[in-house]
């Protein structure tokens, strides 16, 4: 398989300091970086995510989207699966293996990151009063986290990554932790916490990181 | 591409009658009709969703899982997923228009599904009080979903299906579109509302959801 040529990842131009390292334009740089494709970024203000031509490429006007050889490809999970799919770096060969990576990054997306992200709105984006009533939702969302964290928790005991070698899914469920980094309900679970380090001490990682927020840097506002 | 033999999906013995129609083997057993692949139903009780046994299938000992040839696979997204890339009938020949589903698929469950569900806790399943800050929260996650149905309905004008022909994705955004099936935000939305309508108007989604009904109805408790 020849390496896709002229890869533009889209990313944004600003964004609040406190999702810096969050936003999801992450997921495809290490994807990225793991595979060994060389890309481009694509920096979008405010204007060019509410444009026409834009929401051709990404509907929801949001980051990431991905542009090669002709294809237009959005959604970070749909984006790291194209990547993965191509490069044995992310995926086995083994069909039987295969099938269980996209398995785990469904699962990542559509499993673990919803009840994360629900917690997420109730902590951070949603601005409104914050009494019993609130605290009683939030705990209830609070519980539902920690049921899809025990179980995560509970497949990887004993296994370096979640199909045991490094795969696309790994990807995704680190991600998803980051989202968790203000809190204490990964560095509390022995397990996550150590295979968030391990995942995220990858050169790759590390690599796309560094890239992530420099591009932040660089297109700050000047004040 | 011969159709694999003895596909098994899991299904719940047991739901709320106000989750019938929705449980998401729905998703399964609908793409299994439109590609045409002749399954079976295992049974799941709440004891064998706990046991060891079934988590190595499906880790949240959740429903749907799929067996066949040997192969496991859990998340409807996945396996939807992973029948659509083995039949025509849910997926396009060429690459282009392959990675716009899969982009779709995850849009579906990762951009659309989750402001859904996060509406569907506040409505359905929380149980605690509801006033004011109940309410101001709610309203915010209405005007999140609102804004992903603005989009979607948008992306659908003038199109049958959302990539132009029936695909896998479709199978994913109206069981997605369903979970709002008590309130209006679909069927305010005409376009949306005659998308959900076709969708649902297919032989195969007829069929899928006749044999869901009635495997609740066959294992429903005697009283
Ligand atoms: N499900 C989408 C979510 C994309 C998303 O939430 N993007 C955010 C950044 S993490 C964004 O673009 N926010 C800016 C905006 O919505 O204007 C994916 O995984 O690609
Ligand atoms: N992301 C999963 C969600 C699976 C899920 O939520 N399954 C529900 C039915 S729709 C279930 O098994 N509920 C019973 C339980 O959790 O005990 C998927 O799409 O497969």
């Amino acid at each position: 398989m020849t390496t896709p040529q002229a890869i533009q990842v889209s990313v944004l131009g600003w964004a609040p300091p406190i999702v810096h390292g969050l936003v999801r334009d992450l997921r495809v740089r290490w994807a990225l970086e793991e595979a060994g494709w060389p890309y481009s970024e694509h920096v979008v203000n405010q204007a060019e995510q509410a444009s026409a031509k834009y929401r051709e490429l990404q509907p929801f006007g949001q980051v990431p989207a991905m542009q090669c050889d002709g294809l237009k490809l959005f959604e970070s999970g749909a984006i790291v699966h194209y990547i993965s799919e191509r490069s044995p770096a992310l995926m086995p060969d083994d069909p039987a293996a295969r099938s269980q990576v996209t398995a785990w990054m469904f699962g990542a997306l559509n499993s673990i990151e919803p009840p994360i992200m629900m917690l997420n709105v109730l902590d951070m984006i949603y601005q409104g009063p914050k009494g019993d009533e609130y605290n009683g939702l939030r705990a209830w969302v609070a519980g539902w986290v920690e049921s899809r964290l025990d179980v995560l928790g509970g497949v990887l005991e004993g296994k370096e990554y979640v199909l045991g070698r490094f795969t696309a899914a790994d990807v995704l469920l680190t991600t998803v932790l980051r989202i968790l980094r203000d809190t204490d309900y990964v560095t509390k679970r022995s397990v996550l916490d150590a295979y968030q380090r391990r995942c995220e001490a990858r050169p790759a990682f590390k690599k796309a990181l560094k890239d992530h927020m420099a591009s932040f840097e660089k297109h700050a506002p000047k004040t």
